[in-house]
This record gives C-alpha cells, structure tokens and sequence, in this order.
C-alpha cells in the first residue's frame, strides 16, 4: 500500500509533531517537551523564544531522551530592512539560530521571511532583499547541516510578515538560488497558508518533484475567521480538505512529519495543554 | 504623451468614481449622488442594497442628470450553494440585479462570487459551482447590455466570500466561459485584493491583452490592518505602490475610471461624509 493511499494518520502518532505554539507558550519549553512525548507524538518544533530563554545543549538531549525528533526550529527573524546595519543584524541573528538548529538536530530551520519595512511601498526591492539574505544563510546551512525551509505566508501577511506568499513562488526562489538541489533548500506547505491557492496542485506535485518539500503543517481555516493570526482552527473544524492535501504532499515523495501549529488565542490556547495534545491527537488520526 | 506616463491623477477627477460603501452607506442613495457630483467626480458605483431600496429609473436619471457615469453596480448574489434551489435562486437574484444594472448603465456588473457553503470542504466544487452560474449569466449580460466583472478577492476571502482570488484564475475562467471576447466578461482589477501577487505584472499585462480590463478599484493596505474586512486604507497610508499600478493597468490598454472603495468602520465611516470625498479627491490627484 502506498503511503499516499493511507486515509488518515491512524495509529501514525509517531510521525506527528506538535509545533509549541500550538500550546500558546503558556510553560517552559522543559516542561512542553514531556507533555507531547507522554502524548505519544514523535515530534516537536519549538521557537526560539523559548530555546534561547534556556540552554539549547541541554534543551537537545532532553528532545532526544524524551524519543523527539525536531520537525522543523522556527523560525527565522524578518529579513528585510530599510537600514542595511539592520539588514545585516537580521542576517547575523538567523546564522545564529542555525547554530542552534543544528544543536537541535532539527529537520530543517523555517523561514518566515518578513513584510515590507515599516514606511516602504516597495514589495518587490523586500522580495529582493529576502532573496540575498536567503541566499548568504544558504552557505551556513550547508556548513551546519540543517535545510532551509521557505515558509509561503498566506497573501494577508505580505505587508508585515512575509513577502513570500505562494508555493509557486517559493519554488522559483529555491530554482534561482539552489539550481541544483544542494538538498539545503526548500520549502515548508503550510495548509492554512497555501489551501486557497488555484495553482495549489500542481505546484506541490512541482515541489516534490524537485525535492524541495521540508515540511508539511496542519491546521484549519475556520468559515468565519475573526482574526488571521490568531483564530487558527483545529484540524476538522474549518475549510480545509486536509486529507486530499496530505495525499497530494504525499504522492509528490513526502513522507516527512505532519505537523500540528495552531495560533488561537480565544480558543486553544486558553484550554488545558494536555487536553489540546490529546484533541490534536484524535483529530491527526481521524480527519487529517 | 501616453497615458502610463501620468504620473497621478492631477485634474482627472472627472475619470474617478466613487463606489458608495467608501462613504458608509449611511445615507439614502439619492443624497450620496448629489454630494458625488457636487464634490467633482465623474462617476458613481451604487451598491444593490440602495438601488433596490428606492426606484431604479428615478436613481438612474438622477445619476444622470448629475453628470455622473455608472463605474460598475455592486454587486452580484453569492453564487455557490449546497442546496440546488439556493444556488438557482443565487442565479436568478443576479439575472434581476443585471436588469437594473442596465438601466443604470453601468459599465459593469461586478461580480464577488461567494465562499465554499457552510459545511462544506469543497473548495473545487465551490469554484465549478463558480464558473457555471458565469456561464448561464453571461447570456444575460449580453442580453441586457452590460458585461459581467470577475473581481479576483484577496485569499483571505477564500472561504466565505469568493473562491475566485487571483487575476489569473479570473483570467482562465475568461477564456473558458468567453473564448472568442464577447466583450460581456472580463475583470475588475482591485488593488486591495491584488496588490500581493507575485505574478500580477504579467497578469495585468495578459487581461489588458485580451481585452478584458473593465474596471480598476482602488484604496490601500495599511500596514497592520486591525480587520480585513473592514479597515481597508485610504490611498497613501498603506503599502501600495498605487502609481506604479495603475501605470500597469494603464499600459495593458485600461482607459475607464479609477474608482475609490474603502471599507473602514472605525475610521473613514466615522468621518464627515463631504470631508471623506475630499480627501478622496486630494489623495487620487497626488499619491494614485
């Protein structure tokens, strides 16, 4: 049976992780690390926030001895910048965090790529700053051994988090920049970011075939979203045909970890973190 | 000197229109005609709610008398539906709506096409639902004389207000459902909804190509937009290059208004209506 035909993620917990803002932050990434292993997942994707407020070494062995992998370490800091000193520190600040991924172990380092600086209109001169800064940070991944993940954002991000806002998108850069599939370079599908996309289909198909699929991340796109940074749904509660994303991620030669991040400040993240693990759990087993 | 070389909209007003909701439909539609005039715009694009709430061919002789012209009627009945008799009703409330668009003569029916039914994950199905309610209604607009505008709506709509959310899937859908340019189907360039597109240059290039521009909206995305449906920007507090864009409109061939469509609850709604249009005004002649 091909691993694209399997209609959901029955007893496949080991291959599902947990991306910790999923938790909403609430506790120390120690404490977190325990909970989504003794849930039964295989996997986990903290934040920096949280790894620098400890010691990354430390923090490592206890991912491992906990039987976690790192699915993904998120995420970079916003490349572009009116000021090239500040330019330069954003560079310098995601090097630093490679370092800490390869600490990690982590499958990859995703990229959130950044908006438009605060008082420009120019769109394409911040794709083009992203660009330089992604392709500088590509020699250092190499050096380091983790991918970089090109994370798409959703379009209503394009002002103040991410320039980047298609897969079709994101595989040009990684054509222009990583001709010839160095392995380093790829991207992160995110469905709540790339589901509405008409062009979604073939562009994934494209993705796989060019080796460039990091990650896969799952949520849900909720009818009426009332707010499109932190209203995110569980798995099962909104618009998305996850089960047809995943078969399609999976017939392009993905068979990487399903990753949960869900951002929902009214709902989620006001529910008891064991409670969210375990209704993540189910929903990943039945309607993903 | 060609029309892309003008480098705003300096003694133009006579070419902008004001689409009604930028005012906050917070009078009857008879007074927001006369205050459209006397503010020095050549056009108006009323809203189906207004005109069905008084008597069409009174409104249209008096947008007439005005001077003004009618940039496009907003707008069409949703027209996916889980429910068959929903969806024909959908058809039927837009073949009515196309009746008094021609008695307003307008340049054309703007069509926002809905969301995927609630309870539904059928996002193709919902697009199909789509493109055949267009089919059935572009021998009306032939008809009565007006032609049918798909306006792309920005992704973030994608689930409950149009499936249809990129100039170039509005542009497929043309060649699809009109393959030899009836004149009757074609689209509305709206900035807000566009602006984000990587592959909205050649995009614009290709419908001006085809001939199928019939109406460019503008407004602005402010930077940390606060709700997406309703804090669109006024020109030049956003993030959009609006010169640079219309010089794209207008070098694929577009020459019809520029009309202004701002949804902002909290900020321009609450202004003095005849301050709103002022500013309307200043802002066209100097930052579009």
């Amino acid at each position: 049976m091909s691993i694209a035909s399997v209609r959901n993620l029955d007893g496949q917990l080991k291959r599902c992780s947990i991306n910790t803002a999923t938790l909403g932050h609430r506790e120390p990434l120690r404490i977190t690390v325990d909970r989504i292993a003794r849930a039964g997942f295989g996997a986990i994707a903290p934040w920096r926030s949280e790894v620098e407020a400890g010691d990354v070494h430390a923090l490592s062995r206890q991912i491992r001895d906990a039987g976690l992998s790192v699915s993904g370490y998120c995420r970079s800091t916003y490349l572009p910048a009116l000021d090239p000193e500040e330019r330069r520190a954003n560079i310098e600040a995601n090097k630093r965090a490679l370092q800490d991924a390869a600490v990690l172990g982590a499958r990859c380092f995703v990229m959130v790529v950044g908006g438009i600086p605060v008082g420009s209109r120019d769109l394409e001169g911040a794709r083009a700053q992203v660009r330089d800064g992604v392709a500088e940070l590509l020699a250092v991944a190499q050096d380091v051994g983790v991918p970089l993940a090109l994370e798409p954002l959703h379009p209503v991000y394009a002002a103040n988090r991410s320039v980047l806002n298609s897969l079709g998108q994101a595989l040009q850069w990684c054509e222009a920049l990583d001709p010839h599939g160095t392995g380093f370079l790829g991207v992160a599908i995110d469905a709540y970011h790339c589901w509405w996309d008409p062009d979604l289909g073939p562009q994934i198909a494209a993705a796989g075939q060019a080796r460039r699929i990091l990650a896969y991340h799952v949520c849900d796109w909720l009818h009426d979203t009332r707010d499109v940074l932190l209203d995110r749904g569980m798995m099962g509660d909104g618009v998305i045909d996850l089960p047809g994303l995943r078969g399609q991620v999976e017939a392009a030669g993905y068979v990487g970890p399903v990753e949960v991040e869900i951002f929902s400040k009214d709902n989620w993240w006001k529910k008891d973190v064991d409670d969210v693990l375990s209704v993540c759990a189910h929903r990943l087993q039945t309607v993903c």
